[in-house]
């Protein structure tokens, strides 16, 4: 292997923690040659595939033999989300972007962190809240899970008791919130600060503990708001109404490896002689308007149904929702679909 | 296994052919039984999917045993297009609607054949050959394959020398053609005469033998046309000029299983410093676009790149027209990609 990596800014990713992604690169290389590697499968999240021409480049560069880079070209919005075909048909496989949600030999988690200083934005959400306050529950997102321990001496400075759980075995660090899983949030405090970039884990967050106040401190954004899932509730439950009338139903198991719930999606078929299990590794409109089908239940990704249920040529509920829809539940039951454990 | 299914009209199909679906239905069922079935994954392409709940429901009904059905919510364009992540995960696995490019343990493939009557469309476009005209090559798609002796035999007393062949290992059937391959129209004839609904098959046939005139006898909208690739082939040359232009290339492998060609894939990435290897079951414009490349070569379906390139965010071209963008090959080498073998 070759030492100028330590030095030379590599083009790949233009992140400015040169040293964290040289360290990376040096975990490729080593495993490239640990393992007599020919070919190395790599998986981008969507916002990042931009980038993967020049990270191939990188590691076929850097290393000492001739390996053949595969780049995933399937869509992927997470670490439940590993391209295991690919994995399968590769000597080394290299996931970025986010944590790993359960170690797989052969199988390489690159989290990109991000070098965004949140301390700025994190001082004008503490300006912001009553006086009275003096306790609060701190999470965040992989991107910026690497400061949670800054954040947190911060924050006790500024006279609060700050508290943190790791929360659930789907979560790889203390204080991560994944968009499906805010375990992390279940804190004994009234008021959460969420330090991330973007609306959508802190609406999880919101419609997963209504009961308690989100703020939200985005250092990419450079910006301080509250969170709300009430339009989303407001949707969740209009879906609901909508599929109460459902003659026929679709129920999707989602075959993605950190999404499948096969065995609540076999349940409510064997219950429901007018429901019909259908399986498809992308949930989308398109894929379910094909069946023509009255409603559908989706045991996938909660977020593919709580943010883009809208976009459905049917109502496309949860399955906690689908019990309320066909009279199994009170219509006060309706709650976040929080996904538990891993694969 | 009950009887009954040979009277009783199943609402799965409304195919008129009752006795070919029931004949279906019933190797289905033996299928269930001598292998102790417990699940059973069903796939329809995308016109016949609405269909795929009451299939569902013939077969447990119909069988004595409790099994699961699991319908491919997966997009499915041909018999290339085995969702084999189903199959595997379930105890048998039935492919409706295209005939078996090759034969694999515990799959079944019910075609699904077409009971409109060719001949007076046949007669037709017979009407309308010069009358110096004295022989034909016949070509059919899978679902009037059934046929062919039939229509040879029309032809035929019609006075004229009917050439058919089956042509290749992709191809099931005698005088069958595929979107991919149409080695079946290889005959020692000017003129061909496609029997056929739509337009994609026969296009496809005008692009890899240009040197014929193709006729359509089409028995589904009763229409006599001539087949012509001449806009499509001026895309493709345009398609091609575009991407001459390029500076990085996204070299796309097609995981379907009968879709890929990884070997000509890798060696066109080992031979440019600047091509890149992405694989994706499906290959479409959203997917291709998040990495931004100049242009891209398609190794998967080549109707994808002829029928669908335009949609495309940058050029999208066959390995064979990337070899003459690239300056490999003469600009009159053009030619349709045709697929062989089956994998």
């Amino acid at each position: 292997m070759t030492t100028d990596g330590q030095t030379r800014r590599f083009g790949g990713l233009t992140l400015e923690h040169d040293r964290e992604w040289d360290y990376e690169l040096d975990r490729i290389a080593d495993a490239v040659e640990e393992r007599d590697v020919e070919t190395i499968g790599l998986q981008f999240p969507q916002g990042l595939k931009r980038q993967a021409p020049g990270v191939a480049d990188d590691i076929t560069d850097y290393v000492d033999r001739d390996v053949t880079a595969l780049i995933s070209g399937q869509p992927c919005y997470g670490a439940c989300d590993v391209d295991m075909q690919l994995a399968r048909q590769t000597d080394l496989f290299v996931h970025f972007g986010h944590t790993a949600m359960s170690e797989s030999e052969g199988i390489i988690y690159v989290p990109l962190y991000s070098n965004v200083d949140p301390s700025p934005i994190i001082d004008e959400a503490l300006a912001e809240f009553p006086d009275e306050l003096d306790e609060l529950g701190l999470v965040t997102t992989a991107q910026h899970v690497h400061r949670l321990e800054e954040m947190r001496e911060q924050i006790e400075a500024a006279g609060y008791t700050v508290h943190t759980r790791k929360g659930a075995e789907r979560l790889s660090r203390e204080g991560q919130v994944l968009g499906c899983n805010y375990a992390s949030a279940d804190l004994p405090v009234d008021q959460l600060l969420y330090v991330g970039g973007g609306q959508f884990h802190p609406v999880g967050l919101a419609m997963e503990h209504p009961d308690k106040d989100v703020v939200i401190a985005d250092p990419v954004n450079n910006l301080v708001t509250d969170a709300t899932a009430e339009e989303f509730i407001k949707q969740r439950y209009g879906a609901v109404h909508r599929a109460m009338d459902a003659e026929t139903w679709g129920v999707v198991y989602c075959t993605k490896i950190g999404q499948g719930r096969f065995e609540r999606a076999q349940e409510i078929v064997a219950n429901n002689d007018d429901a019909y299990l259908i399986t498809t590794d992308e949930v989308t409109p398109d894929r379910l308007r094909s069946f023509g089908l009255d409603a559908y239940v989706n045991t996938g990704c909660p977020r593919v149904t709580t943010d883009d249920g809208a976009q459905f040529p049917a109502p496309l509920l949860t399955p906690g929702e689908y019990e309320i829809a066909v009279g199994n539940k009170p219509l006060d039951s309706l709650s976040f679909d929080t996904f538990h454990g891993t694969w």
